[in-house]
């Protein structure tokens, strides 16, 4: 079951966190960009080997107390094919470095091109005698909105090689709400597919007793994720919105079960740019990256009590 | 205003239908993958290499009769860098043939992401002092589960580039009622987004009476489309589900206005695959695709009457 690997990498590192690799090229500090630009031009393989050697160098930094990267496909796309190129390569030298990875790229869509995207980011694609990765990591994230048969591609892709799936339940962002809290029979949208999710889970319950399909529940509306743990006990939660989007220490902890399992929290911004606050030279950015990693894992535990 | 382009391209055509380029490796010629194979191996490349030849071949063969082609994006990722190189190199020959390309990707995100997302695909990417395409196509379809600050990015995009959006609304999938039919206060979910798309899109509103955020309305839903249509009268519908999928000519016909504009039909399969059938050679494929289309926009237009 492979979130009971994500789980092993928390335990063994006692660290409940993931860094979000969300590399922005205004991010990358001005000493990296300037030297890949001297070599590529102001081009777009000139931010892409910028930020391949940034990304390289934040993972070599949290690599020994982080279980697990996220890259958020949106930051490499942008960038064109070199962009794309690096988050290849992100996901590969982050699986050398023995993280766990989560692509955050939100895919959806009917049954089969869900199935073309759930071998495209967790299975192989087949050419002829051939089955070959395309951009396999750990899991990806999904969008529900097509329902079941939207999903089942990916979970049963989940579920041949040992993969998981996070679906978006209650997202971090201020207008969340604007369909997900909508009332069917007094009760939300996110709710509904809380069950869903539940459901389509139950296939795959691990040695932890957690299935292999999670669910994304925003850090910043801590009132809700309490309610959605209840609901789903065997559900690992990824929680975005700590730290840049507002979200604390404090309110994550709903988010985990009495297991002190069931809850992996995302910071980007915060530890990425950590070296843009505190008076760094920018040259310190890693070390930077990795006090404020330390920092985050040390305010989750003190929250956990 | 983008969907003008669009539409002049339709009108100019007498052919609201749009051809789905999904090239998964089995739809292509056996000759054209062996001798792709020949050169490259059963590898993402080799694969890569074939489907770019037969997307030129469909391109060409039917760029003067219809207005429009929208690459799968799911199906150029299977295919890992190869794959979205074809991509690339798939909307540039599209666009250097006078078509209307829409990326069908299915993409969403907070506020943040989304301004990635919309510069991959609608935009530019600012590197320093330069902005440079990276995907750039005509419109991009995109998933409204996380609310507006989700959307306003690509709006906001469309509105700079004269480029659209399509948005899910009414998925053309057996499971899409499980989230989008269900009722809040008496009104089904992809009724209370049909609300936002309209609100969404007043902003820009062209000359011919329709706005650059148009929606996504399945051809398996006929009632459900009438009443959209009626609910979202300058929101330009991309209508998927014709002919594998199950929807008929009959059936899309309410998702037009009585201008006879409002909607482009999609059919992926049933262009691309044509030569599958009624024994065509397969050297063929691009002869059959195009009776194919000849056919679907006769059929269109005589249900239109």
């Amino acid at each position: 079951m492979s979130m009971d690997k994500l789980i092993e990498g928390i335990k063994q590192k006692g660290n409940p966190s993931v860094i979000g690799l969300d590399p922005k090229i205004e991010y990358v500090p001005k000493s990296i960009r300037e030297k890949s630009y001297k070599k590529h031009g102001e081009t777009l393989k000139g931010a892409a080997h910028a930020i391949l050697r940034f990304n390289r160098e934040l993972i070599d930094a949290i690599c020994d107390i982080v279980p697990a990267v996220k890259p958020q496909s949106a930051y490499y796309e942008m960038y064109g094919i070199p962009g794309i190129k690096v988050l290849h390569k992100t996901i590969q030298y982050a699986k050398q470095k023995g993280l766990y990875v989560i692509t955050d790229a939100k895919r959806n869509d009917i049954g089969s091109t869900a199935a073309a995207y759930a071998a495209a980011y967790l299975g192989n694609t087949v050419v002829e005698t051939q089955q070959i990765e395309a951009f396999s990591s750990d899991a990806v994230t999904v969008n529900p909105y097509l329902g079941t048969d939207g999903m089942q591609p990916f979970i049963e892709m989940c579920n041949e090689h040992q993969k998981s799936i996070f679906t978006l339940v209650k997202t971090s962002n201020p207008s969340s709400g604007e369909l997900q809290d909508l009332l069917v029979e007094g009760e939300p949208i996110y709710s509904r597919v809380a069950n869903l999710v539940d459901k389509w889970g139950q296939q795959s319950i691990g040695k932890y007793g957690y299935n292999n399909v999670g669910a994304v529940v925003g850090a910043t509306y801590p009132e809700q994720a309490a309610m959605l743990r209840k609901q789903m006990p065997n559900t690992y939660f990824l929680v975005p919105g700590y730290g840049a989007q507002g979200g604390t220490a404090d309110d994550v902890v709903p988010c985990f079960n009495a297991d002190r399992l069931g809850a992996i929290v995302n910071s980007s911004r915060g530890i990425m740019c950590a070296y843009m606050k505190n008076g760094y030279d920018e040259k310190d950015f890693a070390k930077a990256a990795r006090k404020a990693a330390i920092e985050m894992k040390n305010q989750i535990a003190k929250a956990l009590g």
